[in-house]
């Protein structure tokens, strides 16, 4: 399809150009009265431009999918793969920029200096830990909303669905013993936003390719591997997946498939929840999982049930902040995303089998954009000087 | 109409996204076969991907229009505006990058990181002489046709309607004495395209706003005006318009408004060509050059006869070179441009009022194309490994 197509998105023009007076409108010297709008009031470029919703996909190639570091050529696919999930599924004009860097600091000064006419950032399939760095560089020196989807989209699918999930087995989040495994942009992301969701850092496990974090480990580590260690882990627990199952209630995996046993799900506290990610095999397969005791399985494939698919998350995210004019994404506002997907599921449909809506599911998209919306204009990240104008 | 619109262009998908079917070939996983096939054979981006008929509009907004320096975001209209004559005329798929820093080797390194994604770029609106270093930088590091369409797209539109003009007036351009008024882009791109073709640097005296250019000249130089100095103006004149029009054949104006006078087109030999562009008040209005005695006027504007438009050139060289997959623009690529846009014209209805085609004339671009396209394959700039793929 990709060959036949040459590529699947497309700039449309919203104006014909039939005739000398189209185009003295439309182009010189019509758009000059525009430009100089915007030159005196530099917001409006809000009211006057495509930027108010306009989204750059930005990669530098170095993590894309289960492929790896293939460069910014051939990341092109999936840049334009997002940029049409975001104009079908919210109605937003996302276009690709592949970086052809991949040292940390050209790539955010190159995202600095294409920033002026996009609303908002995706940042995507860019390696970790550089995407830690970059990500909260251009959130801090940029004012418009940035995303690194691999890290937020992940981490508000998976909470929402464990929001629902945590309904059906009546356990507290606080409560909760939980191991992730995966200590990548997505494994970093979603610990970050349980602990700020109110998980208690003392009762998670991470791991990774080493086994279990812990504070002093030597091999493999970086600066975010080091304070996740200081804030896990208190009984310092060594080994690997085994040693880290036993009495867990819920289990993340965003790492590499097939590496866990029904051994170890049974090992795992009553009503566990596996959240089994790695694509497209999972760490374990749901009908393992499921034999082997636990009893809300989800993975990122969409032939079995919970499917947790960033599609849930980025179009609504960004349509809600793009919406307002955002300057930013703060917690609130992904905090928000994830209640609203979550509530997606009416509590008279929820089961097992069914805690996170489907991908196309047509009151996603509205539902987390509002929401957003919402938690936009009431943490200040809305440009309210527009509203008025909007 | 840019407000109503928010900008006048927007990102459409070529699929619809309606089954988890349509979404698993767009995106995951079906993307990652694409991927795969361009990481071995990088060539095979003009294939799989969008890239073959997408152009980048990069400005850093440092000369818009009349308008001057007035910075990316209020220079974003006419980048979009450019971007949708791109479609309407070439559908080709442009897209607007403005750039949020005006340092030249900042210039030059964000749009080398910006460029895997697009066939070509488009630089637009960028100040002189700061456009020269870095279009002519980025010509020798990209391996995709790059314009600088304020210097190529009007000096291919100019030396068009000259061969027409020369058929009616029966002169040969390396007989030409010539006057060329504005030193900018678009002043010193004519100047260079015209000696390229066969003119007699020796016959032509250059003009800013400090006078004739001459060797020696302390005033107001640049490397690019020295240059120009030592090979033009060997008499070494000295003084203003006045001194510089008597006995020209040919006054190519891309200065500024009103500055030439009737007396000064009288000084002009018999059967004196003008082109007056300067934008939106020409150099001199047709009407008071034809008085003055002037054979042929051609100006920037829609409302008179011969309008030399940079719409004529850029939609169809850049056809012609994506088409062809192009690695650069060669000066035979622009020579070819310029015969084929002359010779739209039919000999039968070449007329003083008639040298140039309309902006709107539908055949322009096909024929601009092909005459690039054949050009780009006899230069060796169209990548001929390709050529059986397509």
């Amino acid at each position: 399809m990709h060959r036949r197509l040459g590529g699947v998105l497309e700039v449309e023009s919203k104006v014909r150009l039939r005739t000398i007076h189209d185009l003295s409108v439309a182009y010189t010297p019509g758009v000059a009265e525009p430009c100089r709008k915007i030159k005196e009031n530099p917001s409006l470029v809000y009211l006057y431009t495509i930027k108010k919703n306009t989204v750059a996909v930005v990669t530098d190639g170095s993590a894309v999918l289960g492929l790896g570091n293939i460069g910014p050529c051939a990341a092109l696919p999936v840049m334009e793969g997002k940029a049409i999930i975001f104009k079908e599924f919210a109605g937003i004009d996302a276009f690709p920029i592949c970086l052809n860097t991949q040292d940390t600091e050209e790539v955010i000064k190159a995202v600095k200096y294409l920033a002026p006419a996009f609303g908002g950032i995706n940042l995507e399939d860019i390696s970790a830990p550089r995407c830690f760095e970059i990500e909260s560089r251009l959130r801090e020196e940029l004012d418009i909303p940035v995303i690194h989807d691999d890290q937020h989209g992940a981490a508000i699918v998976v909470f929402a669905g464990l929001l629902n999930a945590l309904k059906i087995v009546k356990k507290e989040l606080g409560e909760l013993k939980i191991l992730i495994t995966g200590l990548g942009a997505a494994g970093v992301a979603i610990f970050r936003f349980l602990v700020r969701a109110g998980a208690d850092p003392a009762k998670i496990l991470t791991c990774d390719s080493q086994g279990i974090v812990y504070e002093g480990r030597e091999k493999d580590m970086n600066p975010i591997k080091a304070e996740i260690a200081t804030l896990t882990n208190p009984g310092k627990l060594k080994g690997g997946l085994k040693e880290a199952f036993p009495g867990t209630d819920l289990f993340i995996g965003v790492s590499v498939g097939g590496i866990v046993t029904e051994e170890m799900i049974s090992s795992m506290a009553n009503d566990a929840i596996v959240m089994a990610m790695a694509n497209p095999t999972p760490e374990i397969m749901p009908d393992a999982a499921k034999r082997a005791g636990a009893r809300i399985v989800a993975t990122g494939r969409s032939d079995f049930p919970n499917q947790l698919n960033n599609c849930l998350s980025f179009p609504g995210v960004f349509k809600g902040a793009l919406g307002t004019c955002a300057r930013k994404i703060t917690p609130e506002m992904e905090m928000a995303a994830a209640h609203a997907l979550a509530n997606v599921v009416s509590v008279g449909e929820l089961s097992e089998d069914y805690i996170i809506p489907e991908p196309l599911d047509k009151h996603v998209v509205p539902a987390v954009a509002k929401a957003v919306a919402n938690a936009s204009l009431e943490s200040c990240a809305a440009r309210r000087s527009l509203e008025d104008e909007l």
